[in-house]
């Protein structure tokens, strides 16, 4: 089995639990031979390097370090999980300040020391935010960054397979849109259940509006059952999930998910948000989720959740005001 | 991409670190449809579970259980970390105690609810008593259990290759056989360096002598640098290679790396260890490495050390004397 390529992927925050995992995943998958691993707390990274080592994969050079420079400088594709983790009690917009910052600098450093990357996948929280600060600082076309956005979508094929005690082969298209948990916009009517939208499901009282509320809040919920459950915020299916989207932009497997992406096109403006995307060589691309009107009117109030996080992130300074983005970044219109 | 088999493939242990990442490293490899999860802890093993099906795989039937009976019934294959882990300060041997009664357990679990099972590996330390004590119970025969005894080979490889700044495909065939960490047997002469065996290197001072009395050093701590450096065990390498065990003896890609196999010849008797192995469909064989005078040596201390643990453990009451093993096991002569 070969490499899908041969350019250099560079995993940031691969000390820590989600990014020592994209390692080992972006090997079994064989994406590239040449990783690199970077972390700024060198001993536990050097410790995830020495299990990669370990592990005995053949013919890869896997690589690690704590300066930048040396970590950015020839990376074609990146992903990053480099920001502090969501702790029990947290919500996603608790950690936006640090992060916000930890983006900003993540988006000058691409800018400094790999302007020719080909993709970045952003996985820490509040992704859709941290995306977008990458991609104004780093200088990026659009296309260039993607964020992870697939979790409320799976986290819905899961709890209705529980649910209705279903194979996830009976479930198809699952999705979710806009921001992440409390403000995702559901669109039902874009699943099948056995051939059926899920949205007749419920219409016709086979799942009745109680439990459909009651398996939303589950979805929303899914990264903090993980936390009460398992005493640690959820590392293996972000993981798993961002390195399917950073191979879908190698040109491997198509990714099946919706990804965040930039969004600037009249109706939603200045914005990264989960759409319906295509990830591929050419990079990230969206089109507008189709559904009811209800749907549509779910998807506004997530979009108005994210420009409220983008402005407070404007009026923190971390970024500037929408008018002047285009200076920062002249991709961005 | 199909899987390489539909039968059942339950994992011991599955809520931990080490459990938790085979079940992802199994799905990700696609050995089987049919993964069971067990663990006693049943919060955090549904917590993993629930990271599993966040993950998306398609066309899988995930299940958890902290019902041994329903974990085990069906199993066609087995991969157990379901001991207790090494913490700092610990050494292998610390563990013996505690993980020997968990694998006379595991033993007589598999013998009541899946006698039927075709390959067990065992993974949790000292694996090759954990293993012996697993085999002897069970009444599975030699060649259906197997221990993971490859990481003090690929950690050799690790250190080779930093010490001699050499791409792995330049290293082949580091062998270390019997015990594990402080009494292995390393076999020096199995491995070539640029096609010329390694104890050429170290004889011609290549590599002086005192470098390779290090660098044996740093295999041997191989693990507890990790746990130095990460402040956690190490869990990605185990899991990764397990799996890789388990998927040979499923009739996957082969298994590169010295596994711990049941011995019995005349030479080396009544004991698990490291040996030069093949695993496939028909379970696990060995032979016998060949090496130097010295290393041969090597591997008789390496065997005795075993036998002392191994007597440690009648003496403790977990297994018999070994003249009763065939009463407990047939198939052990």
């Amino acid at each position: 089995m070969k490499f899908l390529t041969d350019e250099k992927l560079t995993i940031v925050g691969a000390a820590g639990m989600i990014g020592s995992n994209m390692a080992q995943t972006a090997l079994m998958m064989k994406l590239t031979p040449n990783i690199c691993l970077y972390d700024p707390f060198a001993p536990a990274l050097e410790g995830v390097a020495e299990e990669m080592f370990h592990c005995g994969f053949d013919d890869v050079n896997i690589t690690y370090t704590s300066d930048i420079k040396e970590a950015f400088s020839g990376a074609a594709y990146i992903v990053s999980s480099g920001g502090a983790a969501r702790k029990a009690g947290m919500t996603r917009e608790d950690l936006l300040k640090g992060n916000a910052e930890i983006a900003a600098q993540f988006g000058k450093d691409i800018r400094q020391y790999c302007p020719d990357v080909k993709h970045v996948v952003v996985v820490f929280n509040p992704a859709d935010i941290t995306g977008l600060i990458t991609l104004l600082y780093s200088g990026l076309k659009p296309t260039q960054v993607s964020t992870l956005a697939a979790l409320d979508s799976t986290r819905l094929r899961s709890e209705l397979c529980k649910y209705l005690k279903l194979p996830t082969s009976k479930i198809e298209n699952c999705r979710t849109y806009g921001g992440h948990g409390e403000q995702m916009a559901v669109f039902a009517s874009t699943t099948k259940i056995e051939g059926e939208p899920l949205t007749q499901w419920i219409e016709s009282g086979k799942i009745p509006g109680a439990d459909w509320v009651d398996i939303k809040l589950r979805v929303v919920q899914g990264g903090k059952n993980i936390i009460d459950l398992r005493g640690r915020s959820s590392f293996q299916s972000p993981s798993y999930l961002s390195i399917e989207m950073i191979a879908a932009a190698m040109g491997g497997a198509p990714f099946l998910w919706p990804a965040g992406v930039y969004v600037s096109d009249g109706k939603f403006n200045h914005i990264m948000m989960a759409m319906e995307t295509v990830i591929n060589k050419e990079g990230v691309h969206y089109k507008m989720p189709e559904g009811t009107e209800q749907e549509a009117t779910d998807l506004e109030k997530s979009y108005e959740h994210l420009c409220k996080l983008r402005d407070e992130v404007i009026e923190m300074g971390v970024i500037p005001a929408t008018d002047k983005w285009n200076t920062l970044n002249p991709h961005i219109k």
